[in-house]
């Protein structure tokens, strides 16, 4: 079976190395020339709209999926003429916006920050006086890494806000108290099947996911995954949905969802029976969902900017290394590390050796 | 880093996966058009002594390994003239010869089998007045998977055999009668540091892997790891090398060394922190070795002449499907599963479940 993927960064390589043991093959279309999924599949160099790529990449596989959510709704649609697409448009529609996404956790009565649609300054400001400060400004699309966000405190930073995130659709949202993000990653196969791994505890800096620590018998477990079932079903969805967490009160505040394999979901390559990553194929290709149980207790560290030297990563007991093969940059993932151990506290120990070794 | 890899197959393959995520490229010599591996890197398509491609390989490359041991001599005499490569040559010379090897588990104090080397009709005759009969006859070189051998139980078996191997230098070995066979895969690094696997219960039919299941507290396993660590030391050996013994009145006799990942190592994949093919990578770049330890109980099953259908063995618990992507033949390794489970009756029954599929 040969899969086509839209993106060819790492969550594109990470599903190539899940699915070459299934038998798969890959193809990644990337405008980037040094796509680092190219390495373990065929790369197809094209825009996201370049329809002739696309209908190239449709004649070439047995169907599509995608590794970020901000594809063209036009390249969705049009790939969906000749090759079976998951997940759908309409998931993709959904979740690519985080006024549809926030309004669907609200119609499915899933607690979610209080938020409000802001096309203009004056929406803003009305917005704010419903809402009250602190609340947080976002891009409607296209935000990741705590990119297209800006915080507002007080009311000196609501002036000229609107302009200075792009003048594009925003979202206000009311700032949650929250005493910690987790995270839960699902998956659902094509005949409605569901599985969800543990709650993972996650941990940003700048925006960006530092370190995921895989919960045990979480107490809100069950909450979480009835959440996550509401909007799988809703969306008749079909592959790894990843939805993020505000803890609140001892209950959950949803903030919002990934419709793909998600980096808080890593860990599962040596901390699950079955990854993300193959699961997400899986679903996919309508295969049985593989067992999310956990293989001990794990933590994953990103590394973000550059990876340490591969020798002092490997020297590190039962660490287990994941680089991407990209050129190093300030603020962008390059690799991560998975910490996998018998009990909680060797765990915590090994984290604070392997963070020992970021020097960024 | 740049691997360099002679042979293109399944081996290959599961070191590119291995080495992947610790930042390596690899590009593989081999002539076959389909060879397995070049999914997963360069497809550098030439015969083993094909001294321009061979030079190119050396230029690309920041180390050169092998996935099979029958590699020519005078490939990696011109190799190394570039280029590192590990194992050595001298590695290999000893291990793609079975007179030498076992001349070499003699010289160091190791059971084996007795053996005679047999250069015509007359030496056969001399060698099985000796060692007597049943004994096996095999091909000094290129022998895998039980071709090349001829088992010898009466004199009429005797009258013609060397011819009927083909008039090549022999090896006559005296029946073991062997109450299990069982296999050690260790590694050492470029150091000398050495790391060995628990030790492995091997089940062959018709002289090919069938089942290996990994030991937890093996009776042997100290002496098996002694024996081993006089071979790596005598060889220099650098990379992964497995260790076919015969379990005789609770001790061992040594079978035969493969300088290679090996088979039945494949479980480590999943069964072990660190598999045998990121040790084997690990171990000739210099980095240090990652731990053997087991993770729950595995057990790994041979694909032979087909896969079963993919949804089949998805469906089972806890099953690992590794296909290599091959075209299906009698005979052919075209894949293999691991099991691993938390303890060994539960195990025996997943066995049992996936043998169960197998129908060849």
């Amino acid at each position: 079976m040969k899969i086509g993927v839209i993106g060819g960064g790492q969550l594109g390589r990470m599903l190539a190395l899940a699915g070459t043991p299934l038998g798969m093959n890959f193809a990644f279309l990337d405008p980037a020339p040094d796509a680092c999924a190219a390495a373990l599949g065929e790369h197809l160099r094209a825009d996201y709209g370049d329809q002739d790529h696309l209908r190239q990449l449709a004649d070439e596989v047995d169907l599509v999926t995608f590794e970020f959510e901000s594809v063209p709704a036009e390249t969705v649609a049009f790939l969906s003429q000749f090759v079976p697409v998951y997940p759908s448009a309409e998931a993709l529609r959904i979740a690519r916006d985080r006024l549809f996404e926030k309004s669907m956790f609200r119609d499915l009565g899933i607690p979610t920050p209080a938020f409000a649609d802001v096309l203009s300054q004056a929406d803003l400001d009305a917005a704010v006086a419903r809402i009250g400060l602190p609340a947080v400004l976002k891009t409607r699309t296209l935000g990741y890494d705590g990119k297209g966000q800006k915080v507002l405190r007080q009311l000196e930073d609501v002036t000229g806000a609107f302009a200075e995130l792009g003048s594009v659709p925003l979202l206000l949202e009311g700032f949650v108290p929250f005493t910690g993000e987790v995270s839960l990653v699902t998956v659902r196969g094509r005949d409605g099947e569901v599985a969800c791994y543990p709650l993972v505890h996650n941990t940003h800096e700048s925006g960006i996911l530092r370190l995921s620590v895989a919960s045990s018998n979480h107490p809100l477990q069950a909450l979480a995954e009835d959440y996550a079932r509401r909007v799988l079903e809703q969306l008749d969805y079909v592959g790894v949905l990843a939805f993020e967490f505000f803890e609140v009160e001892g209950g959950l505040k949803a903030n919002e969802i990934a419709p793909r394999v998600h980096n808080s979901g890593h860990w599962t390559i040596e901390g699950a029976e079955c990854s993300q990553f193959e699961n997400h194929l899986r679903a996919v290709a309508g295969l049985p969902l593989g067992s999310t149980a956990k293989v001990g207790e794990s933590a994953m560290v990103n590394f973000i900017g550059s990876v340490p030297p591969v020798a002092a990563v490997t020297a590190l007991e039962d660490c287990h290394l994941h680089h991407y093969g990209k050129a190093f940059k300030a603020g962008r993932k390059v690799g991560h590390a998975t910490l996998r151990s018998a009990d909680a506290a060797t765990l915590q120990t090994r984290i604070a050796a392997l963070e020992a070794l970021i020097q960024d």
